[in-house]
């Protein structure tokens, strides 16, 4: 057996976007892949083969287990033996999220298996012009379905007890989450967890929403569709308020708002990654916004200032105070600092731009206003 | 230490059902939970905390880490470390699907760890009375998208070079696959992967489909939406042909609504799985209709039979011939014999039933006609 070390990935959640870089298309799930030098095997059923003979790129070789002579069933590991046997790879490395019962039985068939951190396909953080251009597109279609948003909630009647009606009927986060939904299926995109969470709810960052919306609360609006035909997502996120805003909830939003123009700014190529978090964090902070966690609940600024979107929603990279890294001409990053008090509810905005070597681009713009 | 062991499971693609299943609520991505008996303890961010709290059921014990003491951070394995220590637990149950990096930590730690292939919940597989109300909103939704399509299709014009005319521009699998999108909604319901494929394409089960519709030719719908709101899953396949359907493409269709009539007729509780698949598999093929592999593209009866339905569109029981198990009252399973053919197409009727002592119950029907 050769002593080369291939990267072995069975297609899951976690790592069906590094196939799918890989491979130029969208893995059925358990998909195997193995990519030796500029060689990359794709193990598939021979029911899913023909599709994905069709579609992956031209350096990838499509194999059933049938031209394994092995019979169809869903022995990986037998699978993965057979092909590195084939091959003559005896080494493969694997991330840690890579399954276990997979591993051990490699492992007791004395394939070497090296666990490695760095991610299978690096290159995947800087984005090319036909990915740019293809989360333009889902971002375009984000901020169509949030101006729709916006609009129905501005246009929304503000009955005697203070809450939103439309028509003859209570303005809900589920009638909001509808709009935004009809609007994005326009764009081919499709965005099953929308936030519209509003008063109480706002103030967790990952709340859906639900239920009647109420005037002069503030509304989070999160919207992260991912294009059906290219698999690429957008992100933006709108708070807002219809009728007037308390005092308190001005000072919040101010305060987020300015954060992010000072992290925006300060964008380009060459600049860390932490040191973009911190600086939303300080000013924040600097306005009197605490963070801290009372009762195992995380309260203030409690999440990352913004993360890699491609072919996942969250991908490298982070922009969080646990990354030092260097933003790169050609990434792609949301930024996206929030404040989150049980009192006043949550206020977040946030854009995704693309980096440059002197600054940034906003990939679609859409305005901020809190009161509507 | 307790001698006990406990079972222990990380929220990813493959396993966020079952914990969705055991706390009641869908749990954020990296959620870890840990079964001992019947106390339930689900480890989330300081961030996810509060909602999580808010919602799980009354058994379950959600757990931050800053109460155990640690500082906030993504290191899994330290985090159950930490709490196998407070409960007092000393080894733990896990799936073949469990990160291998995560356990191997664990290993190392000397948390003794078994892998098992039980699932963490067999009770899953029987529906309650609630679980079959939220199956029956979602299969109802799937029926009234799948008749807004056919109603779509049936009502096209067939141009002189046989496409489908929808107005003044060509009706495609696009633009059905948003009628279906758009009726979901109204229901609450998503589908990102609906197929809408015709012709050739419809002879690879798994093909989403693209481009326009021509008549004459089979257009396999197969629409499995998922409710935003309960999390559970429907799941419809129609075949149709717009004009006159070919002889062989009739002698196909026949035989797959025969193949499904049959098996239907055999369903009750006690039945095996596998028996169902093989009843189906040769009709079929007493028909004349044989199942092969040529050049790595299968072709024929290629899939099994069905599939369980629940919070996974594909879950526990399979119908199929790798699976000898008998079905019980409850199981709600999907009835999808199918036949693909390059020359032809593909053929697949499916519908979602409940398994009860004596018989089934169609959750929700929807006509079978091929020629519209």
């Amino acid at each position: 057996m050769k002593k080369t070390t291939s990267r072995l990935l069975i297609s899951s959640s976690k790592n069906e976007a590094d196939i799918h870089y890989l491979c130029g298309v969208r893995p059925p799930e358990g998909a195997v892949l193995i990519k030796s030098g500029k060689k990359i095997y794709l193990l598939v059923s021979a029911m899913e083969s023909g599709r994905m003979r069709r579609t992956v790129r031209q350096n990838v070789t499509v194999i059933s287990p049938d031209q394994l002579g092995i019979k169809p069933g869903k022995n990986l590991s037998q699978w993965i033996q057979k092909l590195l046997k084939e091959k003559q790879l005896s080494s493969v490395e694997i991330s840690g999220d890579f399954p276990v019962g997979v591993a051990d039985s490699l492992r007791r068939a004395g394939v070497k298996i090296h666990i490695i951190k760095q991610p299978p396909c690096p290159r995947r953080e800087v984005k090319s012009a036909d990915e740019i251009k293809a989360i333009r597109q889902s971002q375009r279609a984000a901020v169509e379905a949030m101006k729709a948003a916006i609009q129905q909630i501005a246009s929304a009647r503000i009955s005697r007890d203070e809450m939103l009606v439309c028509g003859k009927t209570m303005l809900t986060s589920e009638k909001v989450r509808a709009t935004i939904c009809h609007t994005l299926l326009d764009f081919d995109c499709a965005a099953e967890e929308t936030i519209v969470a509003s008063g109480m709810l706002s103030a967790d960052p990952h709340e859906r929403g639900t239920g009647p919306l109420q005037a002069g609360q503030p509304i989070v609006i999160d919207i992260f569709p991912r294009s059906g035909k290219t698999g690429y997502w957008g992100d933006i996120t709108r708070t807002v308020c219809r009728g007037p805003a308390s005092a308190a909830l001005k000072k919040q939003y101010n305060a987020v708002k300015a954060a992010q123009a000072a992290q925006l700014k300060m964008l380009k190529a060459g600049v860390w990654t932490d040191t973009v978090h911190r600086t939303g964090a300080q000013l924040m902070e600097s306005r009197g916004f605490k963070t801290k966690t009372i009762n195992g609940v995380a309260q203030g600024f409690i999440h990352g200032s913004g993360h890699g979107v491609g072919l996942e929603i969250h991908e490298a990279p982070r922009v969080s105070p646990a990354n030092h890294q260097k933003l790169r001409a050609g990434h792609i990053i949301t930024v996206e600092p929030g404040l989150y008090y049980p009192s006043i509810g949550g206020v977040r905005i946030e854009d995704t731009v693309l980096i440059t070597e002197d600054g940034y681009k906003m990939l679609c713009s859409c305005p901020k206003k809190l009161e509507i």
